[in-house]
C-alpha cells in the first residue's frame, strides 16, 4: 500500500494516469489521462480505492485521520484551478462526487451533483449565473440527492412515494402547474425549506449546511455504499474480490444550462450500430446531462453530415434542419472542431473507439468522461478490422478485442430495431438458441408440420419438448418451452439445428388440450402471431419483422486471422448431410459428433425402431434393424459426402430405448393399430422399460452390450457408406465412437463388435476402408480410468454435458428448480452447463488427458459437449491441450474465434 | 518354471506336499501331503499345472513329447506299488484322470472312472475280482464316460437324451426290466458292444482299447476343459488368472463294491452343521462313491454314538438299527479305529475341520480325498473359537477362519431344514435381506397394516416399493419384489429393518389390480401362504416353519477377538430408537447415518410434510415446518436416550419433495379431501415437482439451500433435543450432516443457518452442547472438492451408494436391465453397490480422504453407504484410513470381524 491517497488532476498538474486504475479506479484514471493529453477536463481529485479498505477495516474516523490533510489541500488545488471557493457567497466552487472502481461496477453509490450549494452559496451561484431559478433549483436537487443517497431517507416503504417528490407534487398542485419549470424562484425556495423540515422531521438532524460536512458525507457514503448488498452481490457473481475497494472521484461542477452557449452532449469515434469510421453524437443546446437522458427535447447532430442522415431518417426538412435542429459543426463550429481534435486524440491515445461525454459552459468545452464505447457485435468487428488495418492496433489486439458470443449477432436473424420499438414484450424465458423469429403459435409438433406445409409460419410452443417433436421443431420458425434450461431437450436441439429458442418462459402456461397459452391472464389462442428473440429470452406479441444477417468482409478477415492463431481445431456436432453442409460453411474441419439416434425418428424408421424393440429376440430384432441398414447407410453417405477429406465422428445409438415410443395411451394405441399388435402389448413394453433415472439407465453402450446386434447394424451401415462413397471418389475419414463407456472392458466388448464387422464388410465387398474406433468420455468413471480405456480407444470425445450431470448429479432437466437459485445466491458463478465448470468436472477432464495420453501418446482428444462452443470453456480446453472441440454448426465461427484468443492469452 | 512335471505319491515315494498347491493343484498336493503322512492313499501320479500352458500354448503333440517318458515312469511306479499292470488281462490296474486346479474350480473335466479296461482288461477285473457282472459294468460305465468326456459324444441337440441312455433303455425294454441292476452279464457285454457301434457310427473312428491311448485322451482333455467356455467364464467372474492351469491326477482305482467287506463313504471331523467337535460320516458297504451320491440305499453312521443320535431322529428302533444299520465302529471296529487314527491326525496336520472321503476294499482302508471341510455358519464359528481354545490355531487364523457374512447366518431366523426339504421353490429372486419368513401375501401397504392388525402374519408383494410403502413393510414378515436390485428401494429399507426381502424375482408378474401374483401360469391370490428366503433369494409356496437364530456364545467370544485386532470403528445406520438399541447390541459404537425424511411418513407428520410442500410462501412452510418440530424433536430424544455417549450422526432432509406426495390419482384425490384443498391443486403440484432424473434433481442440501427454514427446523430440533437429554444426565454426541455436497459453498450455506440456530436455542435456553457439522461426500464433485469443502466440514461421510450411481452412471433402481447381463459378460465382477468399485469409485474416495486430511488433518472420516457392510469394501475402507463404517444394524457383527480381518491382513 503506497502513502499517497489523494491524486489530484488538472491543467496545472495530474497526478495520475490511465494505467493506474487499480489505484483511481477506471473514471479516476481516465480523467487523469485526459488531463496528462491536455484535454480541458473540470479539475478535480482522486481519493485512492486503497482508502476504501481503511474505511471497511478501521471505519470513518480512520479514514478521515488518514487523508483530511491530503483531500484539504486538493480541494484547494481545484479551487486554483477554477478560480473559485467552496461554500463562497459570491462565486462557490461545486463538485460532484462519484464512485469508480477498477472494474465497471453498477450497484454502488449513485452520484452526488453541485455538492457545496448551502444558504450562501446559493445566492453567490445566483449572481455569478445571473440566473436565481437555476441556482435554487441546483440546490434543491443537490438537496433531494443528498439526503437520499448521503442520508439515507428512502421511503417507508416499498408501497410508499419518494417523500421528496411528494413534495413537488404537493407545490405544483397547490399552484396549479403540471411541469417543473413552470414553478417560480419563491416556489423553489419553499420547496428547499420543506426538503430541510422533512429531513429534520424524519432523521432528526439538519441538512448540512457546511460543505465540508457534506463533503465528508459524501466519500464516506461511497465508501459505505461498497458494501451494500447488491454491490456485495454483484461482486460474487462477477468474481471481483472484496479487497479491490472503490475509489472516490471529487470533480468541480461545470454547467451545459446557462443559456445558449452552453450545453451538453454524448459522442462516439465511429457508429456504435454499424462500426463505420464516422464521429457521430447528440448534444442540447443549454441543457445538462440528465436532459439529454430524460428524452423530453430531440436532440441535435454533432456533425453536419450526421445531421442530414438523421433529417432524411426523421422524414425532417433540409430547411427545418437547418433552423431548428442545426448540427454542432453549423451552430458551434470552433467548439466543433475542438470536439474532432479531441475525439481525435482519444481514439488515437486508447487505440480504441472511445464512448465520450462532454458539457459546453459558456462557450468552453469541457470533457467529462472517455471510455472504450458499447457497440453491436458487427460493430464490434468492423471496428477491429478497420483498426488493424488503419495501424492502430495489431492482430492479436484484433482478435482479443471480440468477445466471441458477440459474434451470434452477425450469424442470426434479428429483429428490426424499429419493429422491435413499438413490440410489446409479454414474457422472459432463457436465451436458449439466438436468432428472431416470428409466427403463429401451434402446440402440436405433427400440427406444426401441417401448418408449415400449407405454408405458414409457426411457433412451435410446448411445455417442454420430447425427441418425438423433432420433426415439428425442425420446421417451425422458432420453439417456445415453458420450462427447461439452457440445456434441456429444446435448447440442445435447436442451438444444433440453428434454431431461434427460447425455453423455461415460466410466466407461461401451456395448455395443450385447451390448445392455448396464457400468459399474466392473458390467453394466446393456436395461430395467434408471436414474436421470439432467441438472443436475449424475450417474448413479443404479435408480428415483429426480422432482418437477415449481414455476413460482412470484416468477418470473413477476422475468421481468417483467427485461423492463423489457434491451435484447436473447430468441428461441429451434425446428424445430417445439411448441418454437414452448414458446418463445413462455417469453418468446421470435421464432424465432432454425429447423433445416430436422430436419424430413428424420420418416416419409416420410426416403425422399423418400434418393430425392434417390441421383438422377442435376437432373430426379431435383427429382422428389424435390417430394415434401419439402407436408411443410416444413406445418411452416412450424404454426410461423408458433405464432409469429404474431412473426418467424422459418428457416435452409436445412445438414448434409452423408449423414447423411441410413445408415452400417452393415444399414441400408443395408433401406435399398436399401425404396427397391428394389441395396445395392452406396446403399454406392456412402455412399462417394462420405463426407467426411474433414465440418464443413468440402459442407454449408451449398455445397449450395444445387451444387444450386439444394433451396433452390428450401426457398423455395417458406415462402412459400407464409406466403401460407397469411396467407390465415387469422395475421401470418407471414419471415426466410430461408443458411447457412454465406464471401463475398457465396455470398449472391448464394443470395439470387437465394430471391428469384425468392418472386417466382414471389407471381405464381402473386397475393398478396405481405414478407420478409428474411440469412445466419448463422459461418466465420472470413465474419466478415472482413462489410462486403461486409452490403452484400447483410438480417440477420446469429452462428453461434457453427460459427465457434467453425473459430476455434480444435477440432472439438466430438472436444474431449474434449484439452479436459478444457486447463481443467484452465488453457489454457483455459471450454469455449469454452459460453461464447463473448470474446477470439478475439469479436474477429471484434466486428468483424463493425462491418463489418456499416458496409454497412448497420440490418442486424438476432443470435446463434443455443449461446452465446446463457450468461450471460456474453449480456453479451459486449450490449456488442458486438447486437439479439438465440437460445437453446433452455428457457432463454429464463435469457437473458431475463442480458440484463437486462448491460443494468444496462454502464450503470454 | 521347473523341469519336473510328473510328481508320484504313494507309500514307498512321494514327490509332492500341501505347500505345492501352484503345482499339483489342490487334490494332487492333498493326496501327496497324506501319502507324507504315512496315511493309505491309492498311488498314483500328478502332471504339473504348468504343462497346461504348455498344452494351451504349443499343444498336445508338445506335451507328450516333454512328458511321456516321466508319465511312462510314473504309470511304472503305480503299477509297482499295486502290483498289477495297466491292460493286464489278469489283474488288471485301472486308474481315475481327474482335473484339480490351484483354486477349488466347477466347470472343468468331469472325472473319468476305471481307466486301463479293455477287451481283455475286462477279463482280468472278472476273473481277478471274481465278479463279471461287476467287471462289465465296470467297462460299460468306463466306455460311456470316456465317450463322453474325452470323445466328445453328446446328445445331437440339446432336446435329445443322452445317447448311451438311449441304448441302456432300449436293451431294458427288450428285457422287460426296470433296473439297471436286473440286466445280465450277457446284457451287459451287449451293451458294450452297442455303445463301441454308437462310437464308430456317430464319431467314425474306434472306441481306443490300448490303456495308453486312453490315457493321453483323458490327459489332454483335461488341459482342454481348462480352456472351454463354462472354465474361462468362472475364471473371469473368480478373477482366477488363465496362466494358472491345471493339474491332472492319475490315481490307481480301488473298489468298496467287492462284497461285504468293502465300501465306501464320507466323513466330518467335526459336526458340519454345530461345529461340535464330535467325529462323524455315513459309509454303505458293498458300495462305490456313487452309489452314496444316488441315494438310493440308507447310508450306516459311521461312529455307535452317531448311530444312535440317528435312529432317534429317524424313529429307528434300537434293535433294527442294531441290526440292519450298524455303525461301522460296531460293524468294522479295526477298520474304524484307522479311520479315527487317520481323522484326528489329519485334522492336527491341517489345523482345520477335515471333510474326507474314503473307500474300503476287502477290508483295506484307502483315503481319497481331504480338503477343508464346507460347514454352517455356527459351525464355522464354534469350530474357529474351539480350535483356538484347544491350541490348535492362534487369534489371527480364528478370525481369519470365518468368513464374515457367513455370520448373516447366525443373526436371522432360518428355515426348519427338514421343513425345507418338502417345501416347493417358485421363484428365485435377489438375496436381498437375509432371514426366513412365512406369511400370507397382501398387495398393499396399507392392507398390509390391516392385517397386522388383525393379528395375521403377512408377506408384502409389491412390484417395487417407495417410500409411500414403509409403514407395510415394517409390518411385514417379509417383503417379496418383482423388480429392483440388492440395492432397490425394498432391499436397502428391508436390511435396514433387518427384515427378510427377496427382490427381483422375475418370473413373478405382480397384479396389484386384481391383488394376483402370477408365476409360472399359477395363480396366488391375496391371503394365499408362501415362504421367503432372504439369504438364498428362493421363494416357496406355502408355510415353511422357521427356527429363531440361535447366537450361542462363540459368537460373543468371536466378537471380542474381533474387538482387539480391529481398527474401525463400526456405527450403524438407524432412523429409530428402537434401531438405536438394536444396534448397539450388535455392537455399534455410533450411529454413522440417521435418515431423518423416514421420520416424516407416519401418523400425522406425512400431512405436516405435505402442508409444508403445497404451502405457497415461506410463512406457510414456516407454519407447517411448526407442526413437525416437537415431533422431530422428539425421535431425536430417543435416538440420543439409546446411544447415550455414542455420537449420532443425523442427515438433513434429502429426498426430492415429491417422494413425499401420493402420485395416483385416488390417492392424490383423498389426500386433496383430507387437506381441505382442490385436487387439481395437488395435482398441479405433483405434476409441478415432476422430475426427470429424481436422483439427480431437487434434493439433499439443495432442498436445504432453497427451503432454509427446512434446515433451521431440523437444526432446532436436533439441539433442543440434545438440551433436553442432557437435562436428564444423558450425554448426547450431535453430529449434524448436509446431504448431496458438491462444493465448499453449498456447505457454507447450510453450516451457517445450522450454527445460527444452535445459537439461538443456546440463547434462549441459557444453556449449550457441543455438536459438529459435517457433510456427506456422495457427488463425485464433492469427493474432488474435499479440499475445500474439508476447510469448513468437521466430518465427511462418504455415501458410496450415490458415490457410485454418479460415478459409474448407474441409476440402481435401472441397473436390473444391463447389469446381469454386465456380470454374465465379466465386465463388472461385482455388484458395484454391493461392494465398492476400487478401481473407479475407490479413487474418489482416496483422493477425498487425502484432500479432506490435507485441509483439516484431524478431520473424521467414515461411510454410511450400503457398502460400509461388506467385507471386501471394509477391507478398502481400511486401506484408505477411514475412521469408521457404518452400517445395517444387522450387519454391525459381520462388519467388525471384517474390520479385524482387514486389520490384520494389510498389517501383514
Amino acid at each position: 500500500m503506497s502513502n499517497k491517497f489523494v491524486y489530484v488532476f488538472g491543467p496545472s498538474r495530474t497526478d495520475g494516469a490511465a494505467d493506474m486504475k487499480n489505484v483511481l479506479g477506471g473514471k479516476g484514471a481516465n480523467l487523469a489521462e485526459m488531463c496528462r493529453l491536455g484535454i480541458s477536463v473540470p479539475p478535480g481529485l482522486t481519493i485512492s480505492a486503497e482508502v476504501c479498505t481503511i474505511y471497511t477495516e478501521q471505519g470513518a474516523d480512520a479514514v478521515r485521520k488518514q487523508i483530511e490533510a491530503d483531500v484539504l489541500q486538493g480541494v484547494k488545488f481545484i479551487e486554483n484551478e477554477m478560480g473559485k471557493k467552496f461554500g463562497d457567497a459570491a462565486d462557490p466552487l461545486l463538485v460532484s462526487v462519484r464512485s469508480g472502481s477498477r472494474a465497471s461496477m453498477p450497484g454502488m453509490m449513485d452520484t452526488i451533483l453541485n455538492l457545496g450549494l448551502n444558504e450562501e452559496a446559493v445566492k453567490g451561484l445566483a449572481a455569478k449565473s445571473g440566473n436565481k431559478r437555476f441556482a435554487w433549483d441546483s440546490y434543491r436537487r443537490f438537496i433531494q440527492m443528498y439526503g437520499d443517497v448521503v442520508m439515507g431517507l428512502k421511503p417507508e416503504s416499498k408501497e410508499d412515494h419518494d417523500p421528496f417528490e411528494v413534495i413537488i407534487d404537493e407545490i405544483k398542485e397547490k399552484k396549479g402547474v403540471e411541469l417543473d419549470t413552470q414553478l417560480s424562484v419563491d416556489d423553489l425556495k419553499h420547496m428547499v425549506a420543506e426538503f430541510k423540515a422533512l429531513i429534520r422531521t424524519r432523521l432528526g438532524r439538519e441538512f448540512p449546511n457546511d460543505p465540508w460536512e457534506q463533503l465528508w458525507g459524501s466519500i464516506m457514503a461511497v465508501f459505505e455504499s461498497w458494501n451494500n448488498d447488491r454491490a456485495k452481490l454483484y461482486r460474487k457473481m462477477h468474481d471481483i474480490p472484496d479487497s479491490w475497494g472503490t475509489a472516490v472521484n471529487v470533480q468541480s461542477m461545470v454547467f451545459g444550462n446557462l443559456g445558449d452557449s452552453s450545453g451538453t452532449g454524448v459522442a462516439f469515434t465511429r457508429d456504435a450500430a454499424s462500426g463505420e469510421d464516422i464521429f457521430n453524437g447528440e448534444f442540447l443546446v443549454n441543457a445538462q446531462g440528465e436532459d439529454v437522458v430524460a428524452g423530453i427535447r430531440t436532440p441535435q447532430q454533432i456533425t453536419l453530415e450526421g445531421s442530414r442522415r438523421w433529417a432524411e431518417l426523421a422524414q425532417v426538412s433540409e430547411e427545418d434542419r437547418r433552423t431548428k435542429f442545426p448540427s454542432m459543426e453549423e451552430l458551434m463550429p470552433e467548439i466543433y472542431q475542438q470536439l474532432l481534435k479531441t475525439e481525435t486524440a482519444l481514439e488515437n491515445h486508447y487505440k480504441d473507439m472511445q464512448d465520450i461525454e462532454f458539457t459546453i459552459q459558456e462557450g468552453k468545452l469541457w470533457m467529462l468522461q472517455t471510455r472504450s464505447a458499447k457497440r453491436t457485435g458487427a460493430a464490434l468487428v468492423r471496428t477491429s478490422m478497420e483498426m488493424l488495418a488503419q495501424g492502430m492496433i495489431d492482430e492479436k489486439t484484433a482478435l482479443l478485442r471480440v468477445s466471441p458470443d458477440r459474434l451470434n449477432e452477425l450469424l442470426h436473424p434479428v429483429f428490426d430495431r424499429a419493429a422491435l420499438k413499438s413490440a410489446r414484450a409479454i414474457a422472459n424465458g432463457l436465451p436458449a438458441s439466438p436468432g428472431a423469429s416470428t409466427g403463429q403459435t401451434v402446440f402440436f409438433a405433427d400440427e406444426a408440420e401441417e401448418w408449415v406445409a400449407k405454408g405458414k409460419d409457426v411457433i412451435l410452443v410446448r411445455q417442454e419438448t420430447s425427441p418425438e417433436d423433432l420433426r415439428g421443431m425442425a420446421v417451425a420458425k422458432g420453439i417456445l418451452t415453458a420450462r427447461g434450461g439452457m440445456t434441456s431437450h429444446a435448447a440442445v436441439v435447436a442451438r444444433g439445428m440453428g434454431k431461434c429458442c427460447v425455453s423455461g418462459a415460466g410466466a407461461i402456461r401451456v395448455d395443450p388440450r385447451a390448445r392455448t397459452m396464457t400468459v399474466d391472464g392473458k390467453v394466446f389462442n393456436e395461430g395467434d402471431w408471436i414474436s421470439l428473440d432467441g438472443s436475449t429470452g424475450q417474448v413479443y406479441e404479435g408480428k415483429v419483422s426480422t432482418m437477415d444477417p449481414d455476413m460482412s468482409g470484416d468477418f470473413g478477415k477476422l475468421m481468417d486471422l483467427a485461423e492463423r492463431y489457434k491451435t484447436l481445431a473447430v468441428r461441429a456436432n451434425a446428424d445430417t448431410p445439411t448441418d454437414a453442409r452448414v458446418a463445413r460453411n462455417f469453418g468446421a474441419v470435421g464432424i465432432g459428433l454425429c447423433r445416430t439416434e436422430h436419424m430413428f425418428f424420420e418416416g419409416d424408421r420410426i416403425k422399423a425402431v418400434r418393430e425392434m424393440i417390441l421383438a422377442k429376440d435376437e432373430a426379431g430384432r435383427r429382422h428389424a434393424l435390417a430394415k434401419l441398414l439402407p436408411m443410416q447407410r444413406g445418411d452416412f453417405e450424404g454426410i461423408f459426402k458433405a464432409m469429404d477429406g474431412l473426418p467424422v465422428t459418428i457416435r452409436l445409438l445412445d438414448p434409452p430405448l423408449h423414447e423411441f415410443l410413445p408415452h400417452d395411451e393415444a399414441n400408443q394405441r395408433e401406435m399398436a393399430a399401425e404396427m397391428g399388435v394389441a395396445y395392452e402389448e406396446i403399454k406392456h413394453r412402455v412399462d417394462d422399460l420405463h426407467e426411474a433415472n433414465p440418464m443413468m439407465g440402459h442407454r449408451g453402450c449398455r445397449l450395444g452390450i445387451t444387444y450386439p446386434e444394433i451396433t452390428e447394424m450401426q457398423s455395417r451401415a458406415i462402412i459400407e457408406a464409406a466403401l460407397n462413397v469411396k467407390a465415387q471418389g469422395v475421401s470418407p475419414k471414419v471415426e466410430i465412437m461408443v458411447p457412454l463407456v465406464g471401463g475398457e472392458r465396455e470398449f472391448i466388448s464394443q470395439a470387437k463388435v465394430i471391428r469384425a464387422t468392418a472386417e466382414a464388410v471389407f471381405a464381402e465387398r473386397n475393398a478396405t476402408i481405414e478407420f478409428m474406433v474411440g469412445t466419448m468420455i463422459e461418466t465420472p468413471r470413465g474419466a478415472l480410468m482413462a489410462d486403461t480405456i486409452g490403452a484400447q480407444a483410438e480417440f477420446f470425445s469429452f462428453g461434457t454435458n453427460d459427465l457434467t450431470q453425473m459430476t455434480l448429479g444435477f440432472s439438466r432437466d430438472d436444474i431449474g428448480k434449484f439452479l436459478p437459485h444457486y447463481l443467484q445466491a452465488g453457489i454457483y458463478e455459471q450454469d455449469p452447463f454452459q460453461s464447463i465448470d473448470q474446477q470439478g468436472v475439469g479436474q477429471l477432464v484434466k486428468a483424463a488427458v493425462e491418463k489418456g495420453r499416458s496409454a497412448r501418446p497420440k490418442i486424438k482428444l476432443g470435446v463434443c459437449g455443449e461446452h465446446g462452443g463457450d468461450p471460456a470453456s474453449i480456453d479451459f480446453f486449450h490449456r488442458v491441450g486438447l486437439d479439438y472441440v465440437s460445437c453446433s454448426p452455428f457457432r463454429a465461427p464463435i469457437a473458431r474465434l475463442a480458440a484463437a484468443q486462448a491460443a494468444i492469452q496462454n502464450a503470454k
